[in-house]
């Protein structure tokens, strides 16, 4: 039942532990992109209403966030400006905007927040992380295999268990078309039943292929061929029939050869039938699937005159995108940051000790370890002690009439129980060493 | 000239090193405030309207970005969201939301974003991002202790080279109001002028006290107590006259105490003039301030009915802000991460050794460093390498027909032009070893 104190529908807060999955996980992403050569790109939340409206289709717009007028103009009941509902407008705005001051070819990423006013559901939110890079100015195929591998090495990195990434081309799929004499009235619609091919039975996707105006001849043929078995190289026969489907392998083979090194093969799959649903797309495609995980969870493709349509200068560009938030909910618990919110607790027995307690707490921090001096009202040790083991912290230190005298502080070993005396100015080193190396 | 492409008024774009400043900042903020055991937080950037509206008074209402109702909703024109204004009011739904699943105390940071409708002008933006450390649940000086060390150490962190903080308590003020007779119906009025005696002429605050309807003679008494050159001595005298003065004498010398093994005494300072203009305060406050900025660049203080004024639990509260967007402007170049979007180039000396290219990038990631393939067009090695020196790479590699007969690749070190030929396989280590140790 929504309380009150819930964050709007579709939205989420992020506590301690998740939010440290969250940040590791970005922390990740920006080392393996940067490690590629792409630049960090922030743009604001909002836009001008003018440059995001008209960008989306009819159903994209309605599900824009638009932000009301304000002061005079408030009680006009007009939007003037609107929350992002993707990165790829606000990059042809940027491109637009500092054409000449970019590098060329500009490769950018960006790891943010979109919203969409989609209805809330399982997996589906109004506020969304959104992770894409992409290369704009660079015709090459170069710039496409890259596009590819940066994404790849992210879910490595991220520690994904199982994921395979499914390569095609817009000009496979057009050389498919020719090659089994579609006509180009309903090649599109055409292709959008033959995506379904990985959830429907085959007969039903002929079927509905008749429906869409194909013979049942031809609407057979093309899904045999596509189900077959040695669905790849029966295609690559019927392709090489056309000039269109000839290009189109070049690209996959080309691709593929790219990026063997990186890749591993069981990971990358030629995929004739994938269409992605988008008609920007002018070159390769892929889309990135996870065992028992409907849809994608990445996807990318070379798009040459997208930039142009929305707005930005003439500029071919690529790149991928990344689901972080569909990922994350797939990450072994592991790959987070250690658990515990404290390395080292250390109690306050008696307030005449506090000035020690916080010196302590520097010395473990300045050995690299996270820290904490007990906040609470209790004097009594077996409440800090509680604290302290409900911190998660590994170790706690205990510093009373007994320690003052000697000179020393006890440190207790949260894990075992033991306890040892170290002298005071000893401690950092102490903690240096028994932690191990920095982390 | 604003031009059609640029970000909305207020709002900025961050392009590559700029953002790159920004992500080293926000990491060393949360490295910092991690190590004091603030576990991170994030909310949504939009609030249910009523959550946010008349916790801002007024004239904060009308800052807030307010977000149109959708669907069959919109041509009303009315608004049912609203983005974040500030951390306080999130941390309160927060609060009251999760009550007894948060730790005790509950200390979280918070880095993001906020909003604010105000007029754009030099250093004042309508999205900037906000750093907030609380603890929430304690009502010990030990977390006002703790809230300021954080504080301190995250602005020495991030390399901020002169700043210093001003600590001053509720208590003491009050306690001055007391000791100089100063009507309760007037007290806050005369602690506002007061709070202008860093840039108001005594002689002039004097008057503005008399016509809040001081007494000449207290008004002339209070200012020259607080702007004397004995001043903290003479303000002691005064204080210990009351109960309240002699609290927030404690309070004040209690959090000098706790504090002095970490912050420098030259950069804290008892500071009595020292208002802090929110009503809200209840115990110490204080702010960072740096030499030719005017305003704060950081502040804090205890809050002890403020998360149930705005909705939340009845808690004790302390805590500090760090105003990230002030203090980025004034960190030294040196203090970002190194420069230059990679550090290894790799030319492709034609299409039949792209593969390698791609091979040899992976290689030099694998040994830690950023690297990149040339994606242009042109197949000469003079643009290419005009290439990497444009990326500000460190070494170039360069793999032609003759590197290929022999089985190496050239490395050519961008910085003196020495080459020297590296067999393929050795490639990585080779790297490795000149580019020492991992960053």
């Amino acid at each position: 039942m929504p309380s009150l104190f819930d964050p709007p529908s579709g939205t989420r807060d992020f506590l301690g532990p998740d939010m440290e999955l969250r940040e590791h996980a970005f922390s990740v992403l920006r080392s393996v992109l940067a490690s590629y050569g792409f630049e960090p790109l922030q743009t604001p939340a909002f836009e001008r209403l003018d440059v995001l409206l008209g960008k989306y289709g009819d159903e994209g717009d309605k599900l824009v966030f638009k932000i009301l007028r304000r002061g005079e103009h408030e009680a006009s009941g007009e939007a003037d400006l609107a929350l992002r509902y993707d990165m790829t407008v606000p990059l042809a705005r940027v491109a637009a905007a500092y054409g000449s001051q970019l590098p060329v070819p500009y490769k950018r990423y960006v790891i943010g927040p979109v919203w969409r006013a989609d209805r809330p559901g399982r997996d589906r939110y109004r506020e969304f992380v959104q992770c894409d890079l992409d290369t704009l100015g660079s015709a090459s195929i170069l710039a496409d295999a890259e596009a590819l591998c940066a994404q790849h090495d992210a879910f490595a990195a991220l520690g994904l268990p199982q994921f395979s990434i499914q390569l095609n081309s817009r000009h496979v799929l057009f050389g498919l078309l020719e090659a089994f004499s579609v006509p180009g009235s309903i090649g599109t619609q055409v292709l959008t039943s033959l995506d379904k091919l990985d959830k429907m039975a085959p007969d039903d996707v002929v079927t509905e292929l008749v429906e869409r105006g194909l013979t049942a001849g031809v609407a057979g043929d093309i899904v045999s061929t596509l189900t077959a078995s040695d669905s790849a190289d029966r295609l690559r026969v019927a392709l090489k029939q056309t000039e269109t489907g000839t290009a189109g392998l070049d690209e996959v083979d080309t691709l593929l050869s790219l990026v063997s090194g990186q890749i591993p093969a069981e990971r990358l799959a030629f995929t004739p039938r994938m269409v992605r649903g988008l008609s920007y797309y002018t070159g390769p495609i892929w889309e990135v699937v996870a065992d028992g995980i409907a849809g994608a969870i990445g996807s990318g493709g070379r798009y040459d005159h997208l930039i142009e349509a929305l707005g930005g200068p003439d500029t071919p560009g690529t790149g991928s995108s990344i689901g972080v938030d569909r990922i994350l909910g797939l990450l072994p618990e592991t790959s987070g940051p250690e658990q515990g919110r404290v390395d080292v607790a250390v109690t306050v027995m008696g307030q005449e000790f506090a000035q020690q307690a916080f010196d302590f707490a520097a010395a473990a921090r300045s050995a690299g370890l996270r820290a904490s001096v007990y906040l609470g009202s209790s004097g009594k040790l077996g409440r800090q002690l509680k604290w302290a083991s409900d911190s998660g912290a590994r170790w706690c230190l205990i510093y009373g009439e007994r320690e003052h005298r000697g000179g020393a502080v006890t440190v207790r070993d949260m894990r075992s129980g033991d306890q040892s005396e170290v002298p005071t100015d000893e401690l950092r080193a102490h903690l240096a060493a028994v932690s191990g190396p920095p982390r």
